[in-house]
């Protein structure tokens, strides 16, 4: 059955990507693509129109589904709209206040709505293997190297965050530390943290567990953008249809 | 607790790492150490002892597991010896045919009894962790390469193999390739498996996961052999004391 | 200053990220596209002409060099234009015949022209080292792991060749082999040459030359497509205004 | 022809190493080893006499040459006796002082002396290549990771500050820094290294060069310690009858 979606931010980075990854899904059909300023512009042959007439093409075209990359004051206002309509609501936007998130969540009790930083299988994969991994190995030394591109101006990667809470949360650790200089002996149960940046490269993430003679490698490679736009287009389709309620991407990745 | 512990097979290679990593464990006690022709020779500074004390060793230095790394016909006699005696047997000796196992089945009546292809407990994290890594990952590439030293004879690796049947365990697999060149397009669901032959190296096994404009990379790296002589130690702990019956390294981990 | 640039293949998929590079490049005018079957197809903006209009665009535009990747019968039309204009002429059109490279010879009589398989400066700069690490590592075993998307149809690639054309020719090798399974032991000099297939992998190639306990990796690898359209870009940057004659892009490189 | 070696600080870590390398090398014969505090030990079945019988062992046995690890003040003593003896002596120990290193001057006015922090040809290779690497890639982006065993007390390693010397003297950099955290945006030129500490790892140096959507990575990796001892003795066979003079391990390879 083909899934109907509305694409929000459409001519922005992630919405033209998000667009050609529904286009590339057998099972999508793209039935209307907004922007907050559309500029007459078209995206993969398709008119973008105003974020104005949002709610009346939720009824006119009857997306199950919306995907959203904005900021946040913008995908406050869509999911609004999608609860209204009671139509399901997939977000990768980030930056959201906690009295952002309030919102959001009183959206759900009325249309289906999924949000994550980051919708690449392969990272929500080694989230749910590391743990088992490091509990395999008790008393090994945790390290994480992070590489991404060189205009990337923070450090560590969100992603490296949420690797480091799901490491730390399957072992006894004592504290993250971000590179070593000089006389700077290894502290028992420290994990060293190392964020190159380099290139181009769109994103790469390794957590290295070694002791005993032994090393084990978990590393995860984004070829580039278009990974995240083919996950969030996977969590639109698998959203679509469901009760009301906040969902996350590992539950797209469990089932 | 102490344990006290039996060496087989105490002049082989993997006979004196058994020693040094039983000397180097803090609760274990090498208790005897015998070699179907032990040549007067000693080990780590300790007399080995001729096979045919063995089971006066048993009832004399009361050791509480035996470790064997022989032949299928010393370990088979050991086996028979440690059940006879009610003493645990760890063996990583391999090559037996199924009639040696049944024997191996037998004597578990009467002793634990715990046998391994592969002591590292990063390889066992590993085959604990991908299944499901590559459940989450449905419709992706996999690909395995190993790398050893170049004085192994056979290909793939026996922990490659045991790899693969994890892999395809877990997913819709259409066989295994080994190697490619010329016109040889990818069949849909096929894994290859490369086997390097290169220098000195001890073991590594990689696992490839990619699809989706990304990859997950799974990988194991032995730095020396005394990895797999420190886990055999760790098992004969751990199995020390238990009940009669069949074990396996995973049991170890899993604890 | 700047150096006016005609694209041939506008509408193909080099082609379009040839005037991406190009408009990327601080130093570069586009001054024309064509293409076989232009069908009023634009490109980044930019009207395609027909092929039929190039000799006139020659004269018209004004380009310094013109780049091409086509097919090797357009590309020879395109490179005799170039040499009649004495226009210098860039190409990473693959499959021609020796006849075809007869004709190439012949323009670059009248014109500078540069054909490369490859314009990734990296996998330039590897060719470039490799020979010397061989060198200085004598009787290291060397082996070729290259891994490339699952619809790439041809095993090993062309760079893969041409990395192993380059380490024979500084070492006493004895042959290729690609893939093991079973009882295959290594022979002594022989390369092992192993080929992944998986996902959407661009390109990567790594070299490892391993012995006396220790290794040496070389590797490079292509985050996208862009990267050879880049390169092509920076030879024409580079032939522009050139002496008539062949060049390679290593001559690039070296500069 | 054989070369008949002697070796110093013999019962020392690297003194064994040695030993067990020139015992496996086909042209050399260990004809002494000495120790300041031989305390009756035998190495690999050898008697190890004590330092003070050093210079009557150099006219009694002959050697060619002289293998040293050991501290700085033996050094030196060892070092003065081989020049008396016009002996050729290879060291590797650190940590000289400046006077120290103009006594080995002195010595080698009357015997060949060469000495290096590191012995594995691997290293000398990569330093070799990388300058040049660099040259090829202008404007790419230069990061360094060093991987080493938990108990390494210092960062970087000598051999990354080897290698970042090479590095900086073949482009254009800006200045290193060690770990990234926070608000930390790369500076143009800045070289990233990175220094992981886990578990047993001997040995890993790995320089990503990257850029123009594409990346080269020149690694080295010891398996263990073996690797320094082998090329130790290689040294000692190609130093033995040599002029008087100072030498380096590039030499070695260089040859």
């Amino acid at each position: 059955m083909t899934v109907r979606i509305g694409v929000t931010g459409a001519t922005g980075r992630m919405g033209r990507e998000v667009i050609a990854a529904a286009d590339a899904h057998t099972d999508c059909d793209v039935v209307f693509a907004v922007n907050r300023s559309p500029d007459d512009e078209t995206v993969a042959g398709r008119e973008v129109e105003a974020a104005s007439a949002f709610d009346s093409l939720l009824s006119a075209r009857e997306p199950a589904v919306v995907v959203d990359f904005t900021g946040p004051a913008s995908a406050l206002e869509y999911a609004r709209g999608c609860a209204e309509a009671g139509v399901a609501f997939v977000t990768g936007t980030t930056g959201f206040a906690d009295d952002d998130l309030a919102v959001l969540d009183a959206a759900s009790e009325d249309a289906p709505i999924l949000r994550a930083p980051n919708f690449a299988r392969g990272v929500q994969a080694l989230v749910n293997v590391v743990g088992e991994a490091v509990r395999n190995l008790p008393g090994y030394d945790v390290e994480l190297v992070e590489t991404h591109h060189n205009g990337k101006r923070d450090a560590p990667s969100g992603t490296a965050k949420r690797l480091l809470e799901e490491i730390e949360a399957n072992g006894d650790f004592a504290g993250r530390t971000h590179g070593r200089e000089g006389e700077t002996p290894r502290e028992a149960g420290e994990i060293g943290v190392h964020a190159l940046r380099a290139g181009d490269v769109t994103g790469e993430h390794e957590i290295v567990i070694a002791g005993n003679h032994e090393e084990v490698r978990l590393t995860h490679r984004a070829e580039d953008r278009g990974v995240f736009a083919a996950g969030a287009v996977d969590a639109a389709v698998w959203l679509a249809g469901r009760d009301p309620g906040r969902y996350e991407f590992a539950d797209v990745i469990a089932d």
